[in-house]
């Protein structure tokens, strides 16, 4: 059936894009050490000449692998502390400044992630996010509660879903390792199956600037399982990067010359 | 004693600079009811060719009062839920695209807050804010925790205190309009008289980006009173925002004709 009627000049223009091979993708990491693996794999070089502003330590990589121009940009270790800046403030702020300068046809965030042994997951188990949402924005008043909890379905993908046997899952995001009661309800509330730091701000970001965006997210800690998170992330993140490696590359090979509709 | 050595250039520049009389103030608001006050009374204009990409909420106020270009920014109405897009994502994306787009000389972060009565707050009390940091950002590694915690000074105004007779106080920032248990461990820790829900970011991004940056909290709510949060918050708005307009605008006139060293 042909599009009529309103808005039908603009659907073609959304249909004609999801019909044009994918030729930009954008990867957000928030660590040093999830990010060098893929760097290495597909073999992407430091931007030298930053698109970014002075200052700032946000870090871009980028190449092109098969048909595809890849950046992957992380935030970079901070200035004063020299840790890597995660968390969902400067993520937001990274996936900004990347989208304005480089306009990616799709976003990939990717990291690792905790999980829990209620809802059946394990240690390297790698997730592709249905849904994102937030568990540490808790403002009761009508409406703001929905927009802190700022739930949103990720860009449906349901063959690269099924062609890399990812397990499928919710994303909840807060700002901390660690989760309080209240944090915990939230995530509850959530249904979620995955927690990071950074996914539902991320989806924030790509929702206000129009871009498509997935979330794949590599399990380095059973949140209610009997071992401190920190300890457990700390022991499990080297060797759960090479599963987040690998579900990346394999992501970015299976995506190399399909259109958006395809995934 | 002149400066000499290695540096010194530098530090005549910023001598230099802290010389010259601010001729630009931005403003960073997180709700319209804040905002519109100090709009109003500072005549500010709507800008209606965006300096900010196609799509985003976010709204820019600008005019000249006095010998200063001013420009009021907030994150607007969430386009889906039609709420203002209050919190630390909103808030530190929009203070980054507007310091790009606008180079200000001076940052100031108004709005309303929570306070203590254990510290001596009553409702409409107006805090400058001598230091920020996070008290949701919990990542218990070490390093780490102080990234998480993100204590900052604010650009130093002894003279704009006094003058204004406005109190002094730490600031802590979280996302959620409530507190946890954990969250108010934390704002102890962090020593804070005054608790928002933007501030931190604010300073955060204004730091990134090396603008000075200034904090004026009203008071709302008292947090450890007896009154529940949203309901203190709501009932008080309107009138605290008389308080906050009048501060700012005080600020501002105090501002107007001085160098960043004279504040």
């Amino acid at each position: 059936m042909a599009p009529h009627g309103e808005g039908s000049e603009e659907a073609m223009v959304v249909q004609d894009e999801n019909r044009k091979p994918i030729s930009s993708i954008l990867i957000v990491i928030a660590m040093q050490t999830e990010a060098m693996p893929i760097v290495n794999k597909l073999q992407l070089k430091e931007d030298l000449d930053s698109v970014f502003p002075k200052g700032v330590p946000w870090v871009r990589y980028h190449g092109v692998y098969k048909d595809l121009h890849i950046n992957l940009v992380w935030p970079g270790k901070d200035s004063t502390l020299g840790v890597d800046s995660v968390g969902t403030v400067s993520a937001s702020l990274v996936t900004y400044a990347a989208i304005q300068a480089l306009q990616p046809d799709l976003i990939i965030n990717a990291g690792t992630a905790g999980s829990f042994k209620v809802k059946g997951a394990s240690i390297t188990d790698v997730f592709l996010a249905s849904d994102v949402a937030f568990h540490d924005r808790r403002i009761p008043i009508p409406v703001f509660d929905l927009y802190g909890v700022g739930s949103r379905q990720s860009f449906s993908t349901p063959n690269l879903l099924k062609e890399l046997n990812l397990k499928a899952g919710k994303l909840s995001t807060g700002d901390s390792l660690d989760i309080s009661p209240q944090e915990e309800a939230s995530i509850v509330a959530n249904d979620a199956t995955v927690k990071d730091m950074e996914g539902a701000a991320v989806a924030y970001v790509a929702d206000l600037l129009k871009v498509p965006a997935i979330f794949i997210k590599a399990v380095t800690d059973i949140v209610d399982g009997d071992k401190p998170t920190a300890e457990e992330f700390l022991q499990n993140l080297a060797a759960v990067t090479a599963a987040l490696d690998q579900a990346v590359t394999q992501a970015v090979d299976f995506i190399n010359g399909k259109c958006l509709s395809e995934l």
